[in-house]
């Protein structure tokens, strides 16, 4: 390996810089880009993630060169700083930090204090002139250390309670309660002294070795452990939730030490360039006195704010920074500024106040809330600090989500009983039943699974605080409540990341994790109970408030920011429903048509089923004919009303796919009725049950293989659908059906199919007395042979639509029913990097989809193309369809907005060169459609 | 359509000739080929196929320009047979017959005499000078046209027994037991004169219409007859077993007629130029004196030996044609002579004699058995008329499954009951219960079709003769004997095309159809009873005698075809196969290897079993674990077994591939057991049972999924393959295993999998102390993912075998065990060409093979590919594989043979470019793997 090892930043200089992130992490990156700016911070240097992957490659091993550079560059700091490391006069202490290619807050280890020993904490007391804080220093040290170098990089795994971690904290409580204190404040220099004696014999015993003494025998210690924690539970959970490759690796900042915690003078804090949950363009964050980083996010102390203009009403007599250190807040604004001038982006910053002076730790662009990211891209667009297409690149579609999320119903709200206040971390309203722990909300929520979606019951996670080990829990749960911590707590940070109702630090909550209850305000809520969050006040109600949906629409950043978007893209985004008030909802969110809309949904109302049992029972076509048609008329009204609803927009509808058995799960009383509705025995509806019995359902008698076999009930369709677009255009209401074949797999079953539903339409002309009925009939490609055969099945085929989820079953053979048993190993051990049926697998399933379009449009170059799996909303998937060529994406109306925007945002990477394409296609069409003709 | 419509000959002229079979039918090509040929034939000509194609396209409705076209050919045939079409002195009369490109015999229809009328009928009474004779024609006129003309081809339906032929065959049957006689011939001309009138006045009532008394309207009706039977039930019916399309279209011949029944110095007769039962070298015929042609093939009447040298011991007796007529027989060995030569094959010939005249009425190429197409092909060549190249396209790779099956046991034959003697008309043995319908044979084969294999009871068909109504019957039937009919007749025709045991014109059978039983020699044979047929050698037998295996060993000319198609063909045969008994099977049979040995098999057993079920109980690892180790010591015994056997052949072993739950099909007393065994509650099985229930088993949790989710299964198989190798190596015994991963779809399942393979080979390496270790590590290819991904998968996997039954099913989005639902409607209506699961689907799933193929060796230039789905026994599939570079195909041991000839007829269509490809893979694939080393 020929390169650099380590990057040295500091004093106004550093060997890297902003954008080489993938070699030095974000956070190393970032520290050699604000010292080049100028921005005082801490001398230190950045050890590549090369060398987290040749440490893992060579099995823990650490190349000898490295050795050799950290000593180098830690000579260089040594010299900015002015301090030497393991010096016994003047020692300089250093942090050890992980950071990745991307955040991954809290996910892996840090070492604090490093470099403090027995033989350079006297030089430490004499600088500071502060024995209580070194003392408090090698404390904080040995507390770290133990835990996560000698524990867990160390591989120990001690049993619930009984680590290392555990038992020191426990002995300063046993200090601290012998002392009738309850503030770490409160113990003294000897508490203290005699607290770091008690810690090293405890690491003696629980270890079985002794704290180490020298610092370089603790650098190395850190730097291992940072390696090591790449690996560790909760990184590779996280990594999986958010789609991290693992392969990536860490880097390690190790980089001198400032303390925020030596007295009155000294400060620590984090902060946002502007509101991370609403985007406002206000400098935003938090800050302790007297404290050290770690205080501010593990949310053990409630920070104050950072400014007057931030302040809440309850916060009126906390003192901001800009109050309480007029100077350093104005150095720290002016910081901002120029930051996010530089960055063109909001930045989430870190600094600590060593005793008047100002150091940043840290810069890296904000994780903000949906709401945020999408108010932040339109406002620095208006700005003119951004152009429109880097606001649309800046708001991940899936954050959308967030705005289109329900919220609590204002007026049963104003009604509800208030339990409590706390601070808005995750906006949206959240209800469902208290859990306590991460587990609980995770069995919970597996047991809901179980239910049918309509009659599940969602679950709110009530901790005191939240650490990564909850991650698991806090994804399912319907919302998040904390009793301690701030906007920046690892609770807040979290939920926002996913867009999730969070409320924190909501202090008048007194929780008894362990009898599963707390009680507030003289009530006591326990598990099971019911409360209702708005995320975006930090309101707490008792029982459930009613939801309203979300209403995008009456923000205007939001509406800019998809006008844009609208502008931008060139592909069209349907929906898949098959209700006028679904239909409604979605052309609200910006649905351009229905894409799938599923007919066998309208066969299961009690009404309808019966002549559909009856169908399934009759003998002979004439019977058959009879009972199906019974079921024209409720057809031909759910068509009018969807066609009403689309007002002259697309509406593709699927003729009937799934097998005929999906109708017949009857219970006993079920199968006396159809017995007596079709006059047979019980013996015999149980007889036809059986032999309807299919090993494989999936690959079964279903789609066109119904239709095929049973022509009339395509007839019917058929006319239910055109019958319906001929008398609402009898009205001069402009309907455009799509009628769609489902699973065609031979061109045969498509000419075969066609061919019912053209004899209809003339029929229906006729009937009408039209001169011109306009409708198209394709197909659904769904089959992995239909995208082989693609050409064949355009011959006749006017349009396609992918069907990816069953294109997913068969092009891996995977039933989604059962999966369960080896795909999340698949998952957890990476044999698969994700679900396909949440992201279109583009490798193998995609070349079917580009397959498909190619030879189609080979064959009929004006062909439309669309896609109506449930990958039509996923923005990867949406992404894909763009650069294959499809017309238009389909999904469901919540998921709408998302693809509108993956859609423009597809359109900036890859355009298309569509006016001149679109020209050519025409001729050839043309062409080619002479041909057929003479075929 | 500027094409000629009618094609004229006759008198040393034709206007087509032999190789215009597509456009003039079989029969027109050769007639007009035979003209040319100067040997004797009826003058006539022949109306195109594609006027039959231009009859279904206008509804029925002919040309105007092809009426013309017939009156202009008319008058030529008219010119050369020197007699008029509808002249009241010197009548001609015409044969209307149909003539596809491929025969279909008796499957379309024909009518005779046309022409006769009431006014041509005294010019026929005066011409012939035989009263009797032309009355005859007359009824058999009337008979034929209003059947085939009048009822059929109009499209009446008449119920069972009411048909106009039943009723004309009747009012005849009457008059003969009026007059107390049995033969037609002993009706007088006076009795034919009345019955002529009351066949008129039967057609009349039943019909509604006169029997027509214009020639030329006769003409067109006979035209249109065999048009319209082109479509008709049986043809269709027959067209979808031989895979003949349906677009063809019949020609239409129309012939002069000349007459077999004029008295003694007439005669008719069938016959082929060599033995189309055993492929000897001998002319070979029947003939019956003083008869039409449907005499013979209706076997209404056992027909004579042609000559002395065919006469079998019961026929000493009987006047050959040799004897009876020298010098017409000697013309006639003349004309086999010269068609032999000219067509350098085999002919089926028909011929008439007319007062003593030969007339040719038809020469095609020969059916015959595989065994005579063996032999045929090899002596031709042999005696140099054709080389081996065309001896080796002779035969229908389909043919050589006669060969291979088995025959009575001649020990136990010898001791059997014996029954009577028939004519041997298709080879083999045939053993099973009497059935004397063929509805009661399909009827029956359905019912067995339930049974396992080894439990389902065959069915032979007994009939007098049998008709084309039949043939369903037929083909289900493990034999068919007949009481009437010659080795030309219907039965012994259709019986040989399918390669099946028959035995017709076994007169001593005396059959009560009705009473469903027969009677012979004094014994009653009812239904349901067993018997055996010698279809060699003609012999019934009582009961069920016991079968011999095939040894096509014995047969030379088998022998030395098999040797030139070794010689020929460039892909190798393997064999599917896993246990020592079968693969030695499939060695004598050519197999070079296993393609394909399935281990779950080995899993069933209930020793083996029960440790499969603890396996699948076990909570922990380390329990399933012990519980698979247990099955080690049967795997590898196993395995020894089949290497051995194999001796040095390579073995593709193919690892675990079935759902676990397939080994958990429990009645209580086996829930009982394991229950006991693995020390819990039946409850816990039931709930175990339940848990690992699948919705669609076929893409559920099975083939690798398994072996990654469990790896001590592919550990423990791994082990038992390679042990078993390391064994038979230390010994000196060549063993070249090569393991096969199932079900692969991502290349991360093969890595994982090949692993857990590679690390137990290197344990049994040290194991066994071995320095090498020779085994593969590949994958079956059977998702159509893995075909899109193949080139990575090709990266580590050694070889691909693909498994073109799940890749059907997967391609296709079939259920192999659902499709009853849709595939035989799909079959029927020709939605589908083919069942996909017999007949590999080329257009579709071949390109998922051939990008697999194509793909792998991108990567991997030497990859070693084959096929093991059933597909691998099919020739057509088997010319496939050629076609797209396979390395072998692998099919079940009676396959072999078939494919070895199938890869060697596909050589010859397609030879490789072997030698250079090879050189330049070898070369590639060398700097292939030196990249993949280093990466």
């Amino acid at each position: 390996m020929a390169n650099k090892r380590v990057y040295s930043f500091g004093g106004g200089k550093g060997d890297g810089h902003g954008s080489m992130k993938n070699l030095l992490g974000g956070k190393g990156a970032n520290l050699a880009e604000m010292a080049k700016l100028g921005i005082p911070v801490p001398a230190g240097f950045t050890i590549t993630t090369e060398m987290c992957t040749a440490y893992y490659e060579n099995k823990g091993k650490l190349p000898k060169a490295l050795i050799d550079d950290v000593k180098s560059a830690l000579k260089k700091t040594e010299r900015v700083m002015k301090k030497k490391f393991g010096d016994e006069k003047n020692p300089l202490l250093m942090s050890v930090r992980s950071g990745a290619r991307m955040s991954m807050p809290g996910m892996m280890e840090t070492v604090l204090n490093v470099g403090l020993t027995s033989k350079t904490l006297p030089g430490l007391v004499k600088k500071s002139g502060d024995e209580r804080f070194a003392y408090d220093a090698y404390r904080r040290l040995i507390t770290m250390y133990s835990d996560v170098v000698m524990e867990k990089a160390a591989g120990v795994e001690p049993k619930d309670g009984e680590g290392i971690r555990h038992k020191l904290e426990h002995a300063m409580d046993a200090l601290k309660a012998k002392k009738g204190v309850t503030e770490d404040t409160d113990l003294d220099v000897d508490d203290l002294k005699g607290l770091v004696d008690e810690y090293k014999k405890l690491v003696k015993k629980t270890l079985g070795v002794e704290f180490p003494d020298d610092p370089m025998e603790q650098l190395w210690g850190g730097i291992r452990a940072v390696f090591q924690s790449w690996n560790g539970k909760r990184a590779i959970a996280y990594r999986q939730i958010e789609g991290i490759p693992h392969d990536w690796g860490t880097a390690v900042n190790v980089q001198a030490m400032v303390f925020g915690n030596m007295g009155d003078t000294s400060a620590t804090g984090v902060a946002f360039t502007r509101n991370p949950a609403t985007g406002e363009d206000k400098f935003y964050g938090e800050w302790l006195i007297n404290a050290q980083g770690e205080d501010v996010v593990a949310g053990t102390r409630t920070p104050s704010p950072l400014n007057k203009s931030t302040k809440t009403e309850d916060q009126k007599d906390i003192k901001s920074l800009e109050e309480a250190m007029p100077k350093v807040y104005k150095k720290l604004y002016a910081i901002r500024n120029k930051l996010e001038k530089h960055y063109k982006d909001m930045q989430d910053i870190e600094f600590t106040i060593e005793d008047g002076e100002l150091w940043m730790l840290q810069t890296r662009t904000g994780k903000r809330t949906g709401t945020a990211a999408v108010r932040t891209a339109v406002e620095m667009a208006e700005s003119k600090l951004i152009n429109k297409e880097t606001a649309l690149q800046r708001v991940k579609p899936e954050q959308l989500d967030e705005l289109l999320h329900p919220m609590l119903d204002p007026e049963a709200e104003s009604r509800a009983p208030r339990l409590a206040k706390g601070l808005p971390a995750g906006p949206g309203g959240g209800v469902g039943r208290v859990v306590f722990t991460a587990d609980d909300a995770a069995a919970w929520a597996k047991e809901q699974e179980k239910k049918k979606p309509e009659d599940r019951e969602p679950v709110v996670l009530v901790r005191n605080e939240t650490s990564p080990e909850d991650v698991h829990g806090m994804h399912v749960a319907a919302a998040i409540l904390t009793a301690k911590g701030g906007m920046t707590s690892h609770a807040a940070l979290v939920a926002r990341g996913w867009g999730k109702c969070c409320i924190v630090g909501c202090g008048a909550l007194s929780i008894d994790a362990k009898a599963k209850k707390f009680t507030v305000d003289g009530k006591t809520i326990g598990e099971g109970d019911w409360i209702s969050l708005n995320g975006t006040t930090g309101l707490v109600y008792e029982g459930s408030v009613g939801v309203l949906p979300a209403q995008p629409e009456r923000n205007k950043w939001y509406k800019k920011l998809m006008k844009w978007a609208d502008a931008t893209r060139q592909i069209n985004v349907r929906t898949n429903c098959e209700t006028p008030e679904d239909a409604a909802q979605a052309v609200a969110f910006g649905a351009e048509g229905i894409g799938l809309a599923r007919t066998e949904h309208m066969f299961f109302e009690p009404e309808r089923v019966i002549h559909v049992r009856e169908m399934i029972f009759a003998q002979t076509e004439a019977d058959r004919r009879k009972a199906v048609m019974k079921l024209l008329p409720f057809q031909k009204k759910d068509f009018l009303g969807i066609f009403k609803a689309m007002a002259g927009k697309p509406v593709t509808v699927r003729l009937l796919d799934p097998p005929l058995h999906e109708f017949m799960t009857l219970d006993d009383a079920q199968k006396k009725q159809l017995a007596d509705h079709v006059g047979r025995s019980v013996k015999d509806v149980e007889a036809r049950i059986e032999q309807l019995h299919e090993l494989n359902p999936m690959l079964g008698h279903r789609g066109c293989r119904l239709g095929t076999v049973y022509p009339e009930i395509t007839e019917m369709q058929a006319r239910a659908i055109l019958e319906a677009a001929a008398e609402l255009g009898k009205k001069k209401t402009k309907v455009l059906p799509e009628i769609m074949i489902p699973l065609v797999g031979h061109e045969n079953e498509f000419k075969n199919q066609e061919a019912v539903v053209r004899t209809v339409a003339d029929e229906v002309k006729a009937k009408y007395k039209l001169k011109k009925l306009d409708y198209l009939v394709g197909t659904m490609i769904e089959i992995p042979r239909a995208c082989l055969v693609a050409d064949k099945i355009a011959e006749r085929a006017e349009f396609f639509s992918f069907g990816t989820n069953d294109l997913t079953q068969m092009g891996f053979g995977y039933s989604r029913d059962d999966i369960n048993g080896f795909l999340p190993y698949y998952l957890e051990n990476d044999i698969l990097p994700r679900d396909p049926f949440q992201v279109l697998d583009q490798e193998g399933i995609g070349q079917l989809v580009e397959m498909g379009v190619q030879r189609g449009r080979g064959e009929r170059p004006d062909l439309k193309v669309g896609i109506c799996g449930e990958h039509g909303g996923e923005p990867s998937s949406v992404k894909f369809c763009h650069r294959v060529g499809l017309n238009y994406v389909s999904c469901s109306p919540f998921r709408v907005p998302i693809a509108r925007l993956a859609a423009a945002q597809a359109a900036l990477e890859n355009p298309r060169k569509e006016v001149k394409a679109k020209a050519k296609a025409k001729k050839k069409a043309k062409a080619k459609a002479a041909t057929r003709k003479k075929k």
